[in-house]
C-alpha cells in the first residue's frame, strides 16, 4: 500500500515494503559485495543487508582510504524515549566513529519536534537528556562528537534561512508532498544539520556520511539539491548516505505507533515490560505446535526474529542457527520468545545501568 | 495602479496612493483628534497626519496612562544605508523612548535581508553597524534599548518555528500573496521580533507599540493572528501599531528604487551629493517662472516640500509659511530647493559627525 505512494515520508510512520522501486525511481544504489569488500569490519546492519542502499558511499570510502577528512552525521527527534529505530542510527554512527575514526555530529532535532509534534522546546530538552544518555550508553564517545540541539545552534538555523531562498515550494512538494509550512522549514533545518560539519568552524568541506532509515531519503535528496544551488557561496561536498530498512512494530504492522506503547520497545522500558511486549509480539508460528514441528516456523514473518536480526544477536552463526532451528521446526515460538525476552531483558538492564551513569554528562552536553 | 492590489506588500517598493481603502478593507483605524488629545507632545509625524492610522493605539495609551508596562518595537533590514524611510521609523521609536519612557526593541532583520536580498549575514553585519550608528546619532538611548540581529537571537527564530505550525500556507497567501517560502518564513520571524518583548526574559506580557510604514501592516496582522493561536502557551497582549504614509522617491514615483541611488537620500550621503539629489528632484513648479508667480506652486506634488514636511522643518509655523509662500507664488522652486538643500546638507554634516562617534558603540552592540 505505502509502496505505491509517490514520495517517501520522513515525517510519517509508513512501512515501505517494496524496496526494489527505490533503486529504479529514487536513484539509490544497492550496497554491493564490491563495496562491502572495501570495509574491514562491516557492521551488523551492513553484513545482514539491513543497510541495503546508499548514495555516494563509495566516495565516502574513497575519502577514508585516502585519509581525507570525513565525518558521520545523524540525529534524533526528541519526541519520545529512545526506541529501536533510533538505536539503529545510533549503532551506525557509533560504528563509524569506532571503525573509521569519523567525527560524529549528532543533532537533537527539537525544532522538528516543535513543528511536527508541537512539543515545547523545554519539554524536548528533558526528553533529549535521556536520549543523549542513551546514545552515550550505547557507546558514543563524546570526546569525538558534536552533540547539539537545533534550537540552540544558530549556525544551523541560519543555514535553513539561507537555503529557504534556494528551493521553491514546488520543489519541496515534489520531495515531501503537500505539507505544513513548518515541516518544510524543518526540512531546510535538517539540511542545515547535514551540512553543519562542513562549515569553516568545523574545518570546512569534507565527506560526511549520513546513515538513516530509508524514509529519510527526501532530506538527503533535498540537501544534495541545495549543495548544487549554493555553490557560489559554499564549497560543500555532496553528503553521502546509507539507508537501512525499517523495522516493523512488535505487532508486525507499520514502523511503529506511538499511540500503542506495547507495539515497540524503548531503551528505557523496564526489563519486565520489555519481556511482556516480546511475549505478546507477532511471531512466525503455525496454527498448532504439531503443524509447526512438521512445517517449521516462518522467521521472515516473525518480529521476534527481526529483533534478533536487527539488534540482539550479534554473532552471525548464532543467528543462522536460530533461523535454521525455526525453519526446521526444532524450536517453537514459546521457547524462542522466552529466550529472546531474556536476552533483551539482560540488554536493557545493563544498558540502563550505563545510561544512569551518563545522565549528568548528558545534562552537561545539552546545557544552554 | 498599486492601490488596486489585494494585498499590502511589505517586501516590495510599491507606492500606496489610496489610503482610504485601508480603513474599509484592512480594519485599520484613523488617528483621530480624540486620540491626539491624549498625547502630550505629539511627534511631527502625528501632528502632521503622516502617521495616519493605527491598530489599538488607544490600548497602548491606556496602558501608558495607567503606568502599565509598555515597549516600542521596530527594526531595519540591513540591506542598505539608512535612508529616510528608515529614519521615519527611527524617529518614531526615539520619540516613544523619550516621551513615553518606553523600552525600545530594535531588530536588525538580517535573516530577512538574507532571504529577500540574498545578502550574506557577515555582509549584513557590516551594513548593520552603520545603521545602528545612524539610529544612535538620531538620538536613540542605547541604555533603554535592546538592539539585536535576528541571526543571533535564537529566541526570535525559535518563536518563528513555533509560529510556523500555527498558520497555514493559505493564510500566508491571503496576507502576502504568492511568495517564496523564505519570505513566508521571514514573516514568521518578524512576528517573533514583534513578540520578543513579551517573553519572560523581558518581564513578560506588555503593551508593545510598533510604528511602521503602512506597507508593513501584513506583518502586524500576521502577528496578531498568531497571538490568538498561541493562547494556550503564551499570554501575549495583542501588539499595537501606528502606520505612517510612505515617502515618495525624489523622482516622485514609487517608495524608492535601490537601482537609482539618485532617487533617494541616505544619512550617509555626502552633503554635496545630497544637494545635487535635491536640486535634481521633482518639484511642484509650473512651466515658467511667470506662470508660477501667477498661479503659485503645487507643494502637494513636490517631493522637496515632502522632505520638509516629513523630516527637515520641525517647526509647524515655519512649514506653513513655506507652504503658503509656495502656493502664492512668492517663492520659486530654484530658491526653495537651494534653501532646502542647505538645510539637508547641514543636517547631514552634523548627523555624520555624531554618527562617526557612535561607530564603536554600534560595533560593540552588534558583537556576536
Amino acid at each position: 500500500m505505502e509502496g505505491k505512494k509517490n514520495v517517501l515520508d520522513p515525517f510519517g510512520t509508513s512501512l515501505i515494503t517494496d524496496y526494489s522501486r527505490l533503486f529504479k525511481e529514487f536513484g539509490l544504489k544497492p550496497i554491493t559485495q564490491e563495496i562491502l569488500k572495501r570495509i574491514k569490519n562491516p557492521s551488523r546492519y551492513l553484513r545482514r543487508g539491513i543497510t541495503f542502499a546508499h548514495r555516494d558511499l563509495d566516495k565516502f570510502l574513497n575519502a577514508f582510504e585516502k585519509d581525507e577528512p570525513i565525518a558521520v552525521m545523524s540525529g534524533i527527534k526528541p519526541s519520545n524515549e529512545f526506541h529501536l529505530g533510533s538505536k539503529m542510527t545510533a549503532d551506525e554512527i557509533i560504528y563509524y566513529q569506532k571503525e573509521f575514526k569519523a567525527k560524529v555530529f549528532y543533532c537533537i532535532a527539537d525544532l522538528e519536534s516543535l513543528v511536527d509534534n508541537q512539543i515545547p522546546l523545554e519539554e524536548a530538552k528533558k526528553i533529549a537528556i535521556g536520549n543523549v544518555a542513551d546514545i552515550l550508553a550505547l557507546g558514543l564517545d563524546p570526546k569525538n562528537a558534536f552533540i547539539y540541539r537545533q534550537s540552540q545552534e544558530k549556525r544551523v538555523t541560519n543555514l535553513a534561512y539561507l537555503f529557504s531562498r534556494k528551493i521553491t515550494l514546488n520543489h519541496l512538494r515534489s520531495l515531501y508532498g503537500e505539507r505544513h509550512i513548518g515541516l518544510y522549514f524543518a526540512a531546510f533545518t535538517q539540511a542545515g544539520d547535514i551540512l553543519l560539519p562542513q562549515l569553516k568552524d568545523f574545518d570546512g568541506p569534507k565527506h560526511v556520511l549520513v546513515p538513516v532509515g530509508i524514509d529519510q531519503d527526501p532530506h538527503i535528496k533535498l540537501t544534495r539539491d541545495i549543495v548544487a544551488r549554493v555553490k557560489d557561496q559554499f564549497n560543500f561536498t555532496l553528503p553521502s548516505a546509507t539507508y537501512h530498512k525499517l523495522q516493523r512494530s512488535l505487532k508486525g504492522e507499520s514502523k511503529m505507533s506511538k499511540r500503542d506503547p506495547m507495539s515497540f520497545l524503548v531503551l528505557n522500558d523496564s526489563p519486565e515490560i520489555a519481556k511482556k511486549k516480546i511475549l505478546n509480539a507477532i511471531d512466525g508460528g503455525r496454527k498448532t505446535a504439531k503443524e509447526q514441528r512438521e512445517l517449521g516456523g516462518e522467521p521472515e514473518k516473525c518480529v521476534i526474529y527481526e529483533l534478533c536480526l536487527f539488534h540482539f544477536i550479534e554473532n552471525d552463526e548464532e543467528l543462522k542457527k536460530l533461523y535454521e532451528d525455526c525453519k526446521s521446526g526444532k524450536i517453537l515460538c514459546g521457547e524462542c520468545k522466552q529466550r529472546v525476552a531474556e536476552i533483551v531483558a539482560k540488554f536493557l538492564e545493563e544498558h540502563q545501568k550505563r545510561r544512569e551513569k551518563f545522565m549528568d554528562k548528558a545534562r552537561e552536553i545539552l546545557e544552554d
